[in-house]
């Protein structure tokens, strides 16, 4: 039945319908709902007598560009660490992009910025949309390999909606800080992405073991990935920060939370290897997590010296949860994880959370001065104090889990509707399923597919 | 005859010889033209008692990077594609660059920027010439593995001096507005390379047909290209327009319709493919035609949603383009364009050129306020109705494809100078004519070199 | 021995203990000395009642962003092009500059930004503290493939100490103008990793001659590097200098000098060729040295044409350098450089000194009119004629000379203590020793280990 042509023909379809009816609806809703804001609007920039100089987009857009590249080419080249999935991991970390990008417009364009029921857009915005578009790539991360692109659509379709309302509890109703989104990016797209994998379990993942890894040029492309990730996080944890200081001081916390992170991996993956050895894995990935450990606490007086502790203490959690805690996730939790994003962005962010929390409740009028007002308003207008701004973010913390994992096992449940068609078993991290792969016979490409077919679960 | 010692040593010699010629000419005339401009001078700029943040640097440079890096790596990269070409795609992309840099800052300089004499340079050079140098690199890509390094540098010296008198009719004398080159740049590059393409026909191409396609690796190198042209194209739109609204604008929309053409690019490359499989060289390439579309209208008040449109309009024209035109150009019109520059320069460049008509013809003062003297001065002095603006928008697309077709077409003579020497038929898409390869054996090069000169055409 | 047990588990604890202590004394030593600067710091910027657009922050993060692409990517990927060498390449990469950048900090800030015992970190830190990493990174290209990662520690804990104090007296005591380091960070970097690696000496190196060389692939990883830095070089040359018209004309100078560099690359690696073929050798390297040889003047007056001129000197010098004067250093002076360094670095620093001595003596209150103050202050306020100015700067060179040949060889004599474990002359360039690498069965490499354990020299 699996291998019918009708069912052929409905997998053809499936990729485009969806594109095009997805890219219809957002061009509809742009059409009614989104507008210039004042700093893009010609008459309106002009109606306000200020210096061109004076425009956000001198201060912003070079922090968006890093965080673009960010999203782009560092998560892209991240994920092509497998041997065979390389077009799929960086063709469709594109497509994610590019959806999320203009639905995340407008989710969080109804939630933060609708002004006399216009979304106003700019420098603001587009930072944002990249935001919520690296959380879904995230969540894209672990279950990378074994869900097809119409499927990732659907997913990032349900994510950017469930991002949009997390961030709008935790920044506007909660009155949370997470400026480089330890919780809204990194937690929430992690756990989100986690229970949705957990949904789809599939026990005979084993079949595709081989195509699990890398191979030696595979990893190269990824480390692209990593050092543009290392290299522009600074500018990612302080894209939206309040201008001036707070933009200045996150940057440098977040830069030497990486290096320590990196000191701490590269210690710890040789202590735990085999032999001594590195593990490219760990290099990859957990080094980066110095800059996840710092997103809620960057924009904060962390000190450089917590800044250290607090990267190291993230790289060496993430490589020993590579080593530990990763094959227990699968092998008791059912949890098949394929970029570990658990110890990338899950435990990362977790702990940048409760730094968050620490680092709120110390808040003094004495260590802030009359900055203050720009980190914790609500603090220095006397509205809050600092311990209860400390109890604000650790609920903030709950609520964000909350809403990733009942969102992925939503998400997990859309995902498993039968018509939309995943890889086999045996075609898992396999390019070959949805795309032209050069170089190969087309009879050869054939009998793989006639093979997909007999092995489809449905 | 071709096989000749003499051949081999003018062979030898021609590369070496012409970089030395044209970097002494170029040095030459910098000596005698070139000064910095009072933005870059040390006395100048000290003498006007204007705050150092006021220097036009802090507000053109970030961009100037942006671009820098989308000539520079993307396009080098994003020709990497084909297996046996790298080292040349990258490498002469790289010559190309460096040449066109230098002699399209005293082209555009002798057209633009003369005071007193002297040519005046600062960031707004910079960010010109590399605007030049894109537009030979786009023609370099459709003679892409047919033409050796020294044609290519005469193609270079041909094509900068008239894309210099063409930028220069149309922005200074048609008063045609063109900030992102969908004309000066897309259009012309792609027309200048197809014509010359035409004139360089070969019937024998088939040959290396072995040679043309990519292999897996080489199309991961390729999305390096494509991510950063993709990243940093709102920059390149917005990188000479007005300050203020003008920049902030043009990145909102660019980046807008990037998004719309990546989902219209992925939609129709799954329709039209085999078994609805994606096709890796539409994604590399029509992906990027969003950036190409709105390069006039970028900076005007396209609105969020007409920039979606029209990206999704330039995905899907140039996907189709690959797959139905491509190759009827090859059959009927005897061109061969070896990276389809047509379809993700020539059409995109085209309807950008007539998406900039009509949206200069919409131009009202309701719309812009007081913002329409940035964007359309003479509609806003008055010596223009937007209509007029729209018909001189017309008139100067049809001056570009005039300049570029005859320039092309000059450009295929010159490079068909029997002394220029050219890649035999079976040598074409080989990289291993012009560079020391690793790991292949002296006697087999030699081989190769040997079957090479018996085949020469000559 | 060399084999025993107990010495395969000290080799196994080396790296992560010395990655741990270093990492333990910095993180102490950040606790006691390092804090924000008034630019970052909550309370002391808001006491300042400045704008936040005021803040340095935005006149010199984009360039730092630039200067960390350079160090991380750039560098990384550049001495990537080694065939089996990849991963040790950017990961020993990575490592060095976490740590160096964190250690730099401190020994920068001891000698530059110590207020009232304490340390003041901001953006400028950061910038210096990249430009030492990139110094310690220059080495690392000398000794490239034939040293282990703690080894490499090091080299770096030694090398920061003397790069700072070498600042130190070229900058503050003598009034040297290096502003992007051709003394300080090419000429120091090269030569110290040159003296090292001659105190390494290794007769029997031939023995791992197979892999010193590229593959296809590995040379397009090494052009990413190329690539990256040739864009942003002129970000790392003004990154330091005084903001506004300095900033702005020394990446005016920086970009001209690296285009005629590429040109001259190309001219004289085809000219000197087998049978006028390019070496890639030569374009991944020698085109940079444009870059290195405007470091110091860079800032000056140098004007366009000088730049032109320098940047061709450079790329023709250091080509001829890798054909004539590489092989010579080895087979005469037992000096081992695996990446050129003495080529890209080593040459063109030491005549990018002189031509700053050249520059500097010919600085005219004419040319530079109130500006003469912001680049040569001494010479400003009468307390030097240029002529004096031009003599320091010869002397800073000789002094940098000195440090840089002084602690290579303290540096090589440490990394000969007997404990550090050198890979031995059969395994050099080779992955394998440090890295899990993908894709070999297990038994494949303890059989290597074996064979390397019979080999080591001890």
């Amino acid at each position: 039945m699996a291998g019918s042509p009708r069912r052929a023909a409905g997998r053809r379809l499936q990729l485009p319908l969806l594109c095009l009816l997805l890219q219809g609806a957002t061009a509809i809703l742009f059409a009614v709902f989104v507008r210039y804001n004042p700093e893009t609007d010609a008459a309106l920039w002009h109606s306000g007598n200020r210096s061109s100089s004076d425009n956000e987009f001198y201060f912003r857009y070079p922090s968006f560009q890093d965080v673009h590249v960010m999203v782009c080419v560092g998560f892209g080249f991240l994920m092509a660490f497998l041997q065979r999935y390389g077009f799929s991991s960086i063709g469709f970390t594109f497509l994610l992009a590019a959806f999320a990008l203009q639905w995340s417009t407008l989710i969080q364009g109804f939630f933060h910025s609708l002004h006399g029921g216009h979304i106003h857009v700019g420098v603001q915005s587009m930072i944002n949309a990249d935001f919520c578009a690296a959380a879904v790539l995230i969540s894209f991360g672990a279950v990378l390999g074994k869900t097809g692109p119409a499927q990732l659509l659907l997913m990032a379709l349900l994510e950017v909606l469930l991002f949009g309302v997390n961030e709008f509890v935790l920044l506007s109703l909660l009155g949370v800080k997470d400026a480089g989104g330890s919780m809204t990016i990194h937690t929430f797209g992690a756990y989100f992405g986690l229970v949705l994998s957990r949904v789809l379990y599939r026990p005979q993942l084993e079949k595709s073991k081989h195509r699990q890894g890398s191979v030696y040029h595979s990893d190269l492309f990824a480390m692209i990935g990593t050092i543009f990730l290392w290299t522009f996080w600074p500018s990612f944890n302080s894209a939206p920060t309040m201008l001036g200081d707070g933009q200045h001081r996150t940057t440098l916390n977040t830069y030497y939370s990486l290096t320590a992170s990196t000191l701490g991996t590269f210690a710890l993956s040789a202590l735990i290897g085999e032999h001594g050895r590195l593990d490219m894995v760990h290099i990859q990935n957990a080094a980066l997590a110095g800059g996840v450990v710092v997103g809620t606490s960057g924009e904060m007086m962390l000190t450089p010296f917590g800044a250290l502790a607090a990267g190291f203490l993230a790289g060496t959690v993430s490589t020993l949860g590579y080593k530990f805690f990763t094959p227990v996730l699968e092998a008791k939790f059912k949890l098949q994880d394929t970029c570990g994003v658990h110890n990338l962005h899950g435990m990362p962010g977790v702990l940048g959370a409760l730094l968050g929390v620490l680092v709120a409740g110390l808040a003094t009028h004495e260590a802030y001065g009359d900055g203050l007002g720009s980190v914790f308003p609500l603090v220095a207008e006397g509205q809050r104090s600092a311990t209860a701004q400390a109890m604000y973010q650790l609920f903030g913390l709950l609520v964000t889990l909350t809403f990733a994992s009942v969102g992925g096992g939503l998400g997990g449940l859309l995902l498993r509707l039968p018509f939309l068609d995943p890889p086999p078993d045996s075609q898992c991290y396999e390019d070959r399923i949805y795309w032209e792969v050069p170089g190969e016979r087309e009879d050869e490409a054939q009998g793989s597919l006639r093979a997909e077919e007999t092995d489809t679960r449905a």
